[in-house]
């Protein structure tokens, strides 16, 4: 890919999509975007972005995903799969090399589960951050937050492993990691002080290459939540 | 299974699930639990039932089960899989008879993308007759449904199939099936006036075994559905 900058309304159609490799539809800030990112640097995927200005898209990606969502991945055959989880599974499917998912149905299940439960936390970081900015009392808001991670906590102490699947990074972990990394631009990272074992898996992830490789740095996160928080998201920033 | 009788807090734990054999615990009219049993119908899996009173919980059950709910399944080895979906697909993995996904990693991404759209139209339901049991105008609501309907219609068009995964039943049939069945309880049954190639699918489905096997009458949904309105729900009706 030439840029990462953003496409947005007007602009001309990319190609199609070179044959060994599969595209990306991305926003380059985009914690659902960032599940598939990292599956796709996790499992050596060959790939390349067009990120995409979310608040004027352009006609062409509608047509491809009327929904007009990021992530959505296409590949040379044509086929065009949105949702963050969807796609991942998709890839980590397709792709044999370096599996994600476990290979038994109740471990696939058990995975499922815990990402059904987490899928309730995060609208709760983006409510509290709301509220915040609103100048409400969030104090409510992050006590449940804190319960929530509390209830991590203690699968990682039951189970006690590096991580969420084992005592490797697998599906579950990088699926959950990317609203771990934008605690600080959300202001609720103090809900990890009670929540040890929780703490130490952030930890531990921030040591993985592959995560190394899909983020950004807080100030980064932080001015384009900002951008974002005053009616212009700066999708570029940085660029 | 000896009887239908929901099981209550202070009722006796039952005992290990037979070999042989998948336990759900169920609620005999939660269109959820239907998912499961329309999976169990059709894959023709050996399976007995315990039902659950929802308002009284028996301890055993949130033992197994912290979140509580229905449908749950557990297999004789003790492996406990909750959610819908979550356990449709693990029926329709460990047990290879005919299997209701597709067998390619796209074929199952559309359904699950079709199950995503599907999952925002179903909470429209509940508020439309809740509204309505408030004595509140509902036609805003019901214009959204029917968009919503329109939409799924048009798949059915386009794709030129009986069945949204093709000319036989599949997984995204099953999964959306129970709502339908339900419509006439939430009284929105004209909804579907304009969309014939939905209302066709409707009947369709009516037809199938598995669908006949699984399904109570109008009158039944009603009577239960009014005991939920006043506050005492009636899981034992018709026993």
């Amino acid at each position: 890919m030439s840029s990462e900058k953003s496409f947005a309304a007007g602009s001309p159609a990319p190609g199609p999509v070179p044959k060994d490799q599969v595209r990306l539809y991305s926003m380059r800030f985009c914690p659902f975007a960032q599940r598939t990112r990292l599956v796709l640097h996790a499992k050596g995927i060959k790939f390349e972005t067009i990120n995409i200005h979310l608040k004027q898209k352009p006609d062409w990606f509608l047509e491809k995903n009327p929904d007009g969502l990021v992530p959505t991945i296409e590949t040379p055959a044509g086929e065009v799969v949105n949702e963050s989880v969807i796609t991942s599974e998709f890839l980590d499917e397709v792709y044999p090399e370096k599996k994600l998912l476990p290979a038994t149905p109740f471990g696939k299940a058990q995975q499922k589960m815990m990402l059904e439960h987490f899928s309730k936390i995060t609208p709760h970081l983006f409510k509290i951050s709301s509220a915040r900015r609103k100048g409400d009392d969030v104090s409510g808001l992050e006590a449940e937050l804190k319960e929530k991670f509390t209830s991590l906590n203690e699968y990682l102490v039951k189970r006690k492993t590096k991580f969420f699947g084992g005592d490797t990074i697998t599906f579950i972990d990088y699926m959950m990691w990317p609203f771990f990394e934008r605690l600080g631009m959300f202001e609720v990272q103090h809900c990890l002080d009670h929540t040890p074992e929780l703490k130490k898996w952030t930890e531990r992830m921030l040591e993985d290459p592959t995560v190394k490789n899909t983020m950004f740095d807080m100030d980064t996160y932080k001015a384009f939540y900002k951008s974002v928080a005053e009616g212009k998201p700066n999708y570029d920033f940085g660029l």
